[in-house]
């Protein structure tokens, strides 16, 4: 089974299949400081909301074992810690999980290293569950016995602990006969889309094709899909979901058609303290990864990128936030977040 | 300025920049046969429909030049010249610019390029005027004395005879000192965006920045621009209209916003005998389009590709489509296109 990450108890070492490379390569990093973490995260090596909440844990980890070794002083720990809960701003996911480790970190190393992996566990159990739930509402709000998906960035294996959210839920209908085929948006700039969601569902044998991310809303808008489900980085109090850039085209165009557009996600991806999405900090990255691929620069030298990361979905375009504790449907007023807390 | 094509007349030869090379380089093609006038239109080294109208026109006279040359028989010319008219499928143009000049074919291979120089011409003409009312109407409807514009694929000087259409009206905006800035998508999968508009803005001195497909509807819903102007390939009765691929995803944030969009196409475009979007056929292109970028394959090697090359935007979702003989506004109701035939 595909895993985006491991950890080594022997040696405190995170090891990670580097997600830049794939599908090319199957390289791993093995990560045991804070810096070299810091920039797995920020280089997207490891990636993915629920992801980064276990390797934030980890990262509490990693960063006493370092600070033992180093003689850090108990100033410089909490500060390094920071930089990691830090290291990117959108996903609620990744300050959750350093926050879950670092609440037991008085209790010591063996402490932080048993809730890593509670939180790791967690998520696993999370997705199987939301998975399911998941697949249920489609069948039936779709009444159908099987159906076409759009996706858009990944949210399988490779963006969580096991298993996937978006992705765990296209896994369930595929588990269950009931998935017919998958859609899958590159995903500009990065292309998680082309590069990781395309390998994971060809290593899990399950049909699709890749197209650009502007074919999605004429996909969507032909009848050439049922639902479209993505996933999520910070899904606001009120159901606003910040998720990777394009995702939004995805519900305009399920509005317009009248299909329904699905949330995945664990509720550790709920922030309740961020009322609406109007207050997410979008995370802008480097313009180089808009001007060029792959070490191709496909724009003229004086150009400018605008490269933000996330958008925001409008809750009244979601159909359904799919987590494990259960359903809300924000365009229908159905249910409340604060409801599953 | 820059010009997508020339005409030799000395030599009956179309000297074309080849722009599946640009920005990296400037390369020119001397084209004089059908093949490799059909190849330069299948490969994108010559594109845009307003340009495609006028090398169709010129094919006419390469074919009839090649069938003297090479003793074709009357229906050998009637082949090529229908091979020439299906290079490509969804620009009405290009059908539209090898009837101009296949109309007066009988009276001989003058008249033919004589007439296709007034294809061009008329072309050029028609940009100008358009750029000049639909710049118009837009300070008039967003009641500004400058706008901020999101413009998907390339519609400038490369894309037509000369000026441009939606790109005539950033151009004709910025001569008035009404333009702010341009968000210009890449346009996957072939980055006419990223490649060939940011190039002409650069040329032309006109600030931008080129952002990714999937963040236009974000860039929309969030206030950053003012109006979507986008070119048209075909334009039906109703007023929907097949554009390059993404165009929708701005058509259905511009509604949910509120702010115009806008097709800029000269009449040419418009095809009458077509009643609705349905009946648009749009192009399938090659899927290694879209399974790699700039040469490098971004996808497991067993994936397959989804590579529609237009969408279609009903009419209902555009605000005004600007044509050099007048406007319509088929959102409001506004104007019919065959008023204007």
């Amino acid at each position: 089974m595909v895993r985006a990450f491991e950890w080594l108890d022997d040696s405190s070492v995170l090891r990670m299949l580097d997600q830049t490379v794939l599908p090319i390569e199957e390289r791993y990093l093995n990560v045991n400081t804070v810096d070299a973490l810091v920039d797995a995260i920020v280089t997207l090596a490891v990636r993915g909301a629920p992801a980064l909440g276990a390797v934030g844990a980890f990262g509490v980890a990693i960063a006493m074992r370092q600070a033992e070794s180093e003689g850090w002083s108990e100033d410089r720990l909490v500060t390094e810690v920071d930089h990691l809960r830090q290291a990117r701003p959108t996903a609620v996911n990744l300050s959750w999980g350093v926050d879950q480790a670092w609440a037991v970190a008085p209790q010591g190393y063996d402490a932080v290293v048993t809730r890593a992996k509670q939180v790791a566990a967690e998520d696993e159990a999370a997705n199987r569950k939301l998975s399911k739930l998941g697949a249920d509402w489609i069948l039936a709000r779709c009444q159908a016995n099987a159906v076409r998906v759009v996706t858009h960035c990944n949210t399988g294996a490779l963006a969580t602990t096991a298993w996937g959210t978006a992705y765990g839920i296209i896994h369930e209908l595929f588990d269950r006969s009931a998935l017919i085929s998958v859609f899958a948006d590159e995903t500009r700039p990065l292309l998680q889309g082309a590069r990781l969601t395309s390998w994971e569902l060809t290593q899990d044998g399950i049909p699709h094709v890749v197209e650009a991310d502007g074919a999605a809303s004429s996909t969507i808008l032909s009848g050439k899909v049922d639902v479209a489900i993505i996933g999520a980085d910070r899904i606001a109090a009120n159901g606003d979901t910040a998720n990777k850039i394009g995702s939004v085209a995805l519900a305009l165009a399920c509005q317009r058609r009248g299909i329904p557009f699905v949330v995945a996600a664990p509720f550790s991806t709920v922030d309740l303290a961020t009322e609406s999405g109007n207050e997410i900090e979008i995370e802008q990255r480097d313009e180089a990864e808009v001007l060029g691929f792959a070490g191709v620069r496909t724009t003229p030298l004086s150009s400018v990128g605008f490269n933000p990361a996330f958008d925001v979905t409008p809750h009244d375009l979601i159909s359904a936030i799919v987590t494990e504790r259960g359903i809300v449907e924000p365009s229908a007023g159905k249910g409340r977040l604060s409801s599953l807390a």
